[in-house]
This record gives structure tokens, sequence and C-alpha cells, in this order.
């Protein structure tokens, strides 16, 4: 029972290997006559690409999204999606030398453990190239979800230690990281170049804001909409840690402070960060993700071979220094896979 | 598309509310011959149920757990696994001040809002009573994985904003917080009181610990160990953030700090929580949760009514003070749930 | 991954063995405010109530039906609604001859080999007691279908060898095997009580209609309307036969023949039940199974003991001659679950 | 809620149009290690592919299977398959006078009235040509099931209404109609070019058998091996009608007639078809289905167009005159799909 499936009503499947001929993606049961077509979702691959800054890889991958299936004069026809991306700048000889290592804080050795066999060119399907499917799958969901005014906007608040305490979202597309404070901006463009000179790598968090949900979305008592975000957003390979609202800080508040008081036209404040007993509440939907540093560096470390004896490893391949700003796209795919999910959920109650 | 049943392979499907007849669970997917008896069940739900102690409601709930289906001579039969608990302490007349008004920090709003209709009465299905299921759920969970060795753990490791900084596990069952730091109990002692006196409630943070799990559980991509595991504690209503191994923390770590170095035996630390690239690698899995404080308090706070005129509200029934220690056991029996499933799932690939 | 649960949006998980506690089901999905009461859900149980004419067992079933959780105020909430129908007149003792023999034609055989342990009492879950299940749930699925007109109704075509030429309806309820040919049901009358003397069993064949079901349910190209209803009635222990509109004699016709003309209101004829491509077409659905005869008869038959070594059995139980009519409204129960099923999702692309 | 997943754990997901740029499918959850080339599905593929013989189409259509994800080093590594087969010989052009006419018999009318808007070109995904992403997904279920010494073999029992009266399966591959019974294949030659010259179509029935299924196979009680057996050939664009075993004519026995007695090494007979309360019980699987005539036909038909309007139609497309007997393997790659999968899911309670 693989788990290349997501979603109840609005599902992806994805596939591909980060070194194979292309990495792929079925939306199944988007709603037929949305206005659909490749542009919008090559957009979304384009903020994904690396080698937009400093900070990313030096691999070049056009990405061109190619929709192979389910739309008809520009519309969709409610039949599947099938959207391809080929792989094209892929040199799996530059991981000949770790195909019999273990890459600390890599899949290596569980997919090793697991399935007995491993596609080690370029991590195989554990390599971070196998969100290109969910970008393109997320960007089927957001074009649903325009329709009915609902935007997700993913932002760095955090980068390394530097953290950003303004929320100026029109920054955002100002500075490399993506960060809505431009202050802090600053900060981690001189953080970011003295890690690259160690050959080391950071990490961060990102906050995720939806705005226009209805009221209404989530499915008590397992498939609330906080439990199919925080799914969403963990299965994103770097994401560590997950909160909704006030999130680990609502541990420390009194109950008299986090409950958020309820006035006629909604609620006075919002650490409920939107969602209450599992279900949006017509406020803004606000997570945030920790993401773990870059696993591959230069630096020498510790780890094992294919037969268990101990030795040293120093990863020189193209790789981000943090997973920052790149990952961000990938969040705002997950949360609008869910949003549409629900959406959909929705419907059949009604 | 409602969301009442978790898991694929090792499954439960939940049922009741908090003033109905009762709260279920049948478990479907429960392999054959595996030893199982109500007294197994029972030792799970007493660890829930209120009254224990000076920080939970004075409601009482015998809570004796029928096992109706899917046993023969002790043993499991491979069929559905039905469980109910009879609701006896039922006293919806509390409720009537407050079936007109929604309270702050409740499901009563998104309810409402959600379906047209709702059961005012203790919450109905938004009750945290509905977690009884869970619990019997995941002790059925628990009798297949202690046959693996697979344990799980939690305590607090916070609340309010006592934190503990021993990890003195037999210290657990040693005071009334399930706290691993016998001095950090004596400091949460005077904390509650101090609140209760002021007729308010606090959160705090839960840590789970599994010891035993095999590598290799997880289903890439979207199907992660830690996706799922997050997904099974965000259901459970306080929940507000979850980490898995060094968390949040790991986004202020550089890479170097954060890898967990490779080692013949296995891994030298084990900042990954025990999951990497979503798949288990043989150490413990740790996981913290976020808890927010009780939503009912005594002290009064604005709300509105079903008409949307404002009011105030001050709740005055039978409640805890905070969600934990309570909820210890509900998320032991998440991850059991979430642990068993996976066990099973990776059978089929093997 | 066991297979006690029916449905995507509409969804049945059904519990219990024969002679254990009782029978239940769980209905998942159903929308809120819909009116529905233990009557609703009585009236079907009744119908397959044993007891009720010559055909049929002697157990004495009163099969009440007890609704523990998800209305209120009699209305559906949105809430899973548990159903349960305890097991009164259980007497084990009258399988213990059997409980080390495996019954030719019964599940015995394969569920030891296929679970290794067996609950031999009365069949445990494979007994045709389970169908009160799916009575239940069906008749949940009959409220929602009702209130848009949707009308589901089983009839016997054939007993033994015996075939109904007539289609009056209005017969159904004027003889004892729900015929809509009182010439035929004479005849079934003389053929039962010959049967029954020789103490052996019969079979026959349901025809199933669906009247008022709007144009466009159904799920290409797996989920068709009619893989789901073949599903949904090859599910039931007796059937091993369904055909769709002219099905096995639509292989004999030409395309001529069998293809029905579109007309401005409709179709000219329905050789296609009423389902074109997976898509219901506005036209009365209409199936036909095959039900195999009872396999507990009275003459002796061959068989094996748990060892392998052969022997004979004579089956001398409370035993129906025939499934039909019982099963009618258990084949109506399972159209009507697929039929609100794909009701609801339906929604999700409009 | 669409429905282009089949399968549990053994799932495929497939996409594509008839005149769109491929078909294609996503094999999930195929064990990791089994050996898969592209040769193994083209194998099958060209058993599917028409214009070899009278019967079929002249579409040319050379269906080069490509296999873009999943294999690594020629074994499955546990990855999703991705598989696609590019449409070559399309040509919307002839479909022009059909756009706006519904093709009496086809999915024309139940698309647009369940979508609002219809690919038109080929008849989209509900052509025929959809099944290609079954054959090449099945064509994977059998790599995984030749490793167990399960093989499916579906052949023609009857074509117009010419019967095969003799099985002698080395037959099936020596005359144009996969018969089993040379005299049979002489007089179908001849009925076939007599349909031809009156523009006509017909249908037929295949019979399917599975030997070497262990016995275990199938989850009770909804997931019943005959169940889903029945879903998948249900789903199949031309079935309209299954039977398991001795079927429908089961119906017509007597309980003593058709119950198989049980022996030492086994059954005496097998008029269950294998399967015993959804269970296989290790006889051969036999199952029958009945598939209607080709509806694309050069006789002239009633019809309406998209306004409502009579009018007649006359189609002179490239046709099959008969699904059979290029449906045969499409059949027995549905078959592989669910043994596959319930092979995979017996695992999880062993």
């Amino acid at each position: 029972m693989a788990g290349n499936t997501f979603g109840k009503a609005f599902k992806i499947t994805t596939w591909g290997e980060s070194h194979g001929k292309g990495i792929g993606v079925v939306v199944d049961g988007c709603p037929p006559r949305v206005p659909l077509n490749e542009a919008a979702i090559q957009e979304m691959l384009d903020r994904r690409r690396p080698g937009r800054s400093s900070i990313s890889t030096k691999r070049k991958e056009p990405d061109r999204a190619k929709i192979l299936s389910g739309i008809f004069e520009g519309k969709t026809t409610g039949m599947p999606i099938s959207i391809m991306v080929e792989n094209k700048d892929t040199d799996p000889s530059a991981y000949v030398p770790y195909a019999k290592l273990f890459r600390p804080g890599h899949g290596d050795f569980t997919y090793q453990a697991k399935y007995g066999i491993r596609d080690w060119r370029g991590g195989g399907r554990a390599s971070a190239r196998e969100t290109v499917a969910r970008v393109a799958g997320g960007a089927v969901a957001k074009a649903l979800l325009e329709s009915k005014n609902v935007r997700v906007t993913a932002y760095t608040v955090e980068l390394g230690k530097i953290q950003a305490t303004e929320r100026e979202l029109q920054e955002i597309c100002r500075n490399p990281f993506c960060c809505p404070d431009r202050h802090a901006a600053q900060k981690m463009q001189q953080y970011v170049d003295a890690v690259r000179a160690k050959g080391d790598s950071i990490g961060g968090i990102v906050e995720i804001v939806a705005c226009g949900v209805p009221c209404g979305l989530g499915e008590p008592v397992f498939d609330k909409l906080d439990a199919d975000l925080a799914k969403a957003l963990m299965s994103i390979g770097a994401v560590k840690g997950i909160e909704i609202g006030a999130g680990f800080s609502a541990a420390r508040m009194l109950g008299s402070e986090n409950n958020d008081p309820i006035v006629p036209d909604g609620f006075a404040t919002n650490h409920a960060g939107g969602i209450l007993a599992g279900i949006s509440n017509g406020q803004d939907i606000v997570i945030r993700v920790a993401v773990k540093p870059i696993p591959s560096i230069r630096i020498e470390q510790k780890t094992i071979d294919l037969k268990g004896a101990p030795t040293t490893i120093s990863i020189k391949g193209r790789h981000d220094i943090s997973a920052i700003p790149r990952i961000n796209v990938v969040c705002e795919a997950m949360v609008n896979l869910v949003l549409a999910d629900h959406l959909l959920r929705q419907r059949t109650i009604q």
C-alpha cells in the first residue's frame, strides 16, 4: 500500500525520480469547465525552479509543463489531468561516488532498508525534485480555488537564525528569500553568504496564509482541516514541524488569552489560525512550518557504506544551501490541494 | 465525504456524541489470532478517565468497554472489532444555557455553519469525549504492536509555563501530571491551583516516544510516517502544533549540526526523531505536540448568540483545567494506530 | 486490508457475527438535516426478518434497530449514524456438530484457510445474518434518496425453475415470494413444498428496478455506476451473477437491435438498463441477480473435517429453503447505498 | 470524486483520451524487485491492438509502451510505475460530423449531461481506447502474479449467436476470434462476414479462467474476491453481465446439485467458480462476461442533436464489428489487477 496519492475528492497521484525520464502528476476529481492552460502551471513551476538566486542549486531545469489529458478547448473536462515535466539536466555521474554510501540526513539508508533496492541517481524519488509534481498539481487546485476567491501565500519568516518581524507582503517578491521584512532579508543575505563559505546549510520557517476560505471546510473527526494540512505539509521532505495559528505558543497561554472572542462580524483575534474544531471559521488560515537544513553539505560527515563499514562523506554536487525559498511554492501547492479537496468534500453534504 | 475513519490497512471508524447513547469504534483490518480482551481496552480507558486528579473534571464516567464482535475464544478473528462505551453520567441540562450561544474556542460556531444543525448537548461530537473511541481503538493497535515489541509512551514536558527539564520516565506515573521531572511536577501543582482559583485554564506540551519501531515503516511520498503521525495528532481537538525530532529547533541549526551521523550500529544522534525521508530508521520516534488551553472557562468572555447578537458567556460546567494529562493516552493511541497501520502496509511489499 | 466498509461519499462500515452480541453498521457521510428515525430502519429490517413464510427459517429474530448516534431532534446531524441490532435467539449448540466440519457451499473452508481461526457459531460473520447491517445502512440511504424521488424495488422473477412472465408490481406484496406474477407465484409454492419435502434447497433470480435516478450519476472509468452496482450486489453472499438491462441477452443481439434510439424525451427502448458508459441516462435502472440455492441442506453431502479426513454431513438447523425472498430487501439496500453514494459524489463536480 | 483509480494495495490510476496526446497509467503499490521491462507490457498491448483480423478497426495504432518511472536496472523499485502510450493515428476530422449529435449506445449523451462539456474527438475518454491503460497496468500485475504461478486466460465462448462447446485452450491463438472451439470459430467467421456486409455489429461472451490462485484471497464482506472481480469487469465499457462459476445457471439448480462436495484434495466439482464466501478456495476461478455489440454501426439510427432535435445518424468511421476478441486481453488485465491487489491485501493479515 504505497502512498503516492493525496486527497479524496480532489486527488493527485504523482510519479517520477530525480534522474529518470521525468516527473508527473495525474489530477483526478477536478470539476469540469475550469479554465486551465499550461501557462498557469508553468508560472508555479517557475517559482520553484532553481538557479534564481545565490541560495539555490546551479542545476538548470527548464521544467516545461506539458498537459497530456483532461483539457478541451481551454477548460477542464472532468477527466483526469495528466501533467508531465521531462527531466533534462540529469547527470547521474555526479552521484556515482555516493551510490554505495548512505548520505546523512537523506533517505538513502531508509529507502534501502525498506525496499531492498534503490535508485541512487540524484536520490531517486526521495529527491526534492519530486515536488515538481506537487507544484503542478497544486496549480490545478489553485485554478479551481481562484474562481472561489481563495488565495494562498507562503513567505519566509525565519532563515537560519534570522527572524522577520514585519509582515509586509509586498516585500516577498522583492528579495531572493521571499521574506516580508526587508531588513531581515538583508541580514539573511549576509548569513547565507557566510554559511556558503563554510560549505554548510541552513533551515528556516515558512508561514502560509490562506485568505478567503469559506466557513465550513474540514471533516471531523479525523479529516479535520488542520489535520489534513498538517499531513500535507509534513509530507514535504524537509519539514519537521507544523503549527496552526498560535501553535506552540498557545501551549503557554491561558484560556482567557488564547480563546478568540466571537463578535458579530467574526472573531476579535485569530489565535485559532482560522480553524475551530477542525473546521474553517472564515478567518485567515495561518500555518507555520519548520524546514530543516539541507542535508547535502560539503563539510565532511561520518557515515557507513552499503556493507555497514564506517567511512566519511563530503557532498560536492549542485545543491541548495537552504530549501527556502524554493520550498515556499511547494507549501502553497500543498495547502491549495487540501483546500480544493475540502471545498469539494463540503459539497457532498450541502 | 465525512471523515470518521482513520487508517488504511489498520482502520478505525468512530461514532458517538458526548451526551448521546454512547461512544464507539469499529476496528477493521486487525490481523487474526491476536490475543485481546476487554481488560486490555479498559486499562487504556481508565488512563483517560476524568476525576483522577485535581486538574480534571468531576464528571463520573465509569466508561466500561464492551467488545461486541471480532473476538473468539480470546483472540481476534480478522473480523471487524466493534467496541462500545455507554454514556452514563450525561446531564444535558447543564448545557441548556449555552444551546443558543457559541462558546469561544469551541466548535459550536463552525459546526453550526457547516451542518446547519448542531447537537449542543455537551458539545455533541465535538466534545473531547469523542476521544474515548480513539483510546479504545488504539488499545487494539497496542495489542498488535506489543507482539512486535513496539512501545509508545506519552508524557508531559510542559504545563502552562512550567517546563520539565528531566526525562525520568519512572516519574510519569508518580505525579498527577504524568511529568517525567518531579521538581517540575511540583511547580505544575502550584500553577494549576492558581489557575483554578481564577477560573482560567492552561495548555502544555506532550512528548511521545515510540521504541522498538522497525526500520522501514512509512510510505513515500504522501503517506510518510511523519505525515501520518502529524495528521493523527493534529486531529485531536486540542492540538495546535506538532514537531518531530528536533522539530522547530532544526530550523535554527546548521546542516552539520542537524544531520545525524550514521554509524555501524545506527545513528550517533537523533535529531531526525527516528524518521528519515518519511520512513522509520530504527531509532526512537520522538514527537512533541502543543496542546491549547481548555476553552471552557469560568471567566466571562465575549460571544454572540445564534442570531448574531453580541453577548457574554461564563462557562460553569464540570471541565478540566487542562487537556493534559488526560490527552496523553489519546496521543499514545493515535501513534499506536499509525504505527499499526504502517506495520501492516509494509507487509504488502515484502 | 479488510473490506468491511462500502462506499466513498456515503459510506457504511458493518460489524457483527451471527451468534455474537449483535450486528451493527456505522453510516458515515449522510448529509445533515435528513429526517430519520428508528421506525424507518425497522420497516426495512422487518422485510428481511425470517419466519414470515414457509420458505424461511423458523429462527425468531425480533431484530430491533437501535440508533446510537448521529440523530438530533429527528434529523441527521452529519455525524456518523451508528445502528445496532442485538442478537437474541442465538443457539450455538445447534452448530457444535459442525464445528470441526466444513459445510459444502459455505465459507467454513475458506475462512479457516484465510484466517487460521473461525467463529463457527452460526457461520460467524459469513452468515447471511450479516446482511442485517446492510439493510439498516440501506434504510438510511433510502431516506436520503426518497427526498430526491428515487425509488428502488426488488422482486422475484425466477424461483427454482419457475419463471415470472408478468411484471405486475402490485402483486409483489401479495404472495410470499415477492413475485410480480401471481400465476408463477402459485407454481413457486408447489415447487417449494416439493423441495422442502426432499430436504433440498433452491435459488432464483431477483430483478431490481430503480426509478427516478437523475441523469449523470456514475464515475468513469472504474467507478462506473454499473461497476459499483455489480460489486455491491456480488458482495451479497448468495449472488453468483449480475446483469444490467439486456445483460447476457445483449451478447446475442445485433448492434442495430441493442442500441437504444435516442428521442427528444429520452430513449425509445431501454436495453442499456438506464446506464450508458457507466453514467445513469435518466431511464429506469434495471438489474438482475442470480441467487444460488441455500447451501445448508438436510440431504447428506460429502465433506472433510478440520484434519482433512473425508466424512459426510447433513445439516439439520433452522434454515431457509431459498435466500429469496429475504434477499430482495438486501438487494434493494445495496442499490440504495450505491445510488446515495453516487448522488453525493456527483455533487463534487457541480 | 472521480473514479480513475482502481485497487487498494496494488493500484492503478489511468488517464487519457482517444484523440489527445496519449493514454497512460500510474501503477502504485507494486512491490520492489519484480523483474519488469517494456517488452512485457508491449506483449500485452500487441494483443489488444487493432488491425490484426477482419473483425477489428483499420485504425493503425503502433501503441508503443514507454515506462517513465519506477524501474531501476530491470526491476521495480517500489516507486510508482508510470507508463505512457502516445496517440499517433488520431484523425479527429472523422468525428466532426458527430460533434453535435449523440451516438446511440455511446456515452455522448451521458457525458454531456454529467459534465456539461465533452471532448467529442473519438469519444474522448469514453472511447474503448481508454483500455490501453488497463492493459498496460494489468501487465505489471501479471508480472507480479507470474512469480507466484498465477495465470489468467480469457477466450471467446460465444460470438453473435455462435457458441463454443469445446474448451481446447491451444486453439485460442489459432483463430482470429480467440475461440477454444475450432468448429465454432469457423462459423463465427461466416457470421462476422455476414454482419459486416450489413453494416451491423455483434457481441458475445468471454470466459476468463485464473489458475494457481492460492486459497485465501478476498476480503469479506464487501471486498469479496467475486465482488471486486465483478466491479473490475463491469467497469469495461462493453460489458453488461457477469457470472462466477455456474452463475445464472446456479439459480436453476438444487442445493444438492450446486454445492461442491469437499474432498481431501479440494473440491469434487467447481460450480462455485473457485470462490466461496468471497474468498478463493484454491480451485480455478471461472468467470463469464457478456459483451454488448459495438454501438458504432453504419446502419442508420434515430438520435437527437445537442439542441434536442430529432435526426438520424450513420457511423462511418473505422470501427470494430465486435469488441471481441480485442476485449479479451482487457478482461485478463482487469482480473490480473484484482488478483494482484488481493494477493497484497492478504499479506497484511499474515
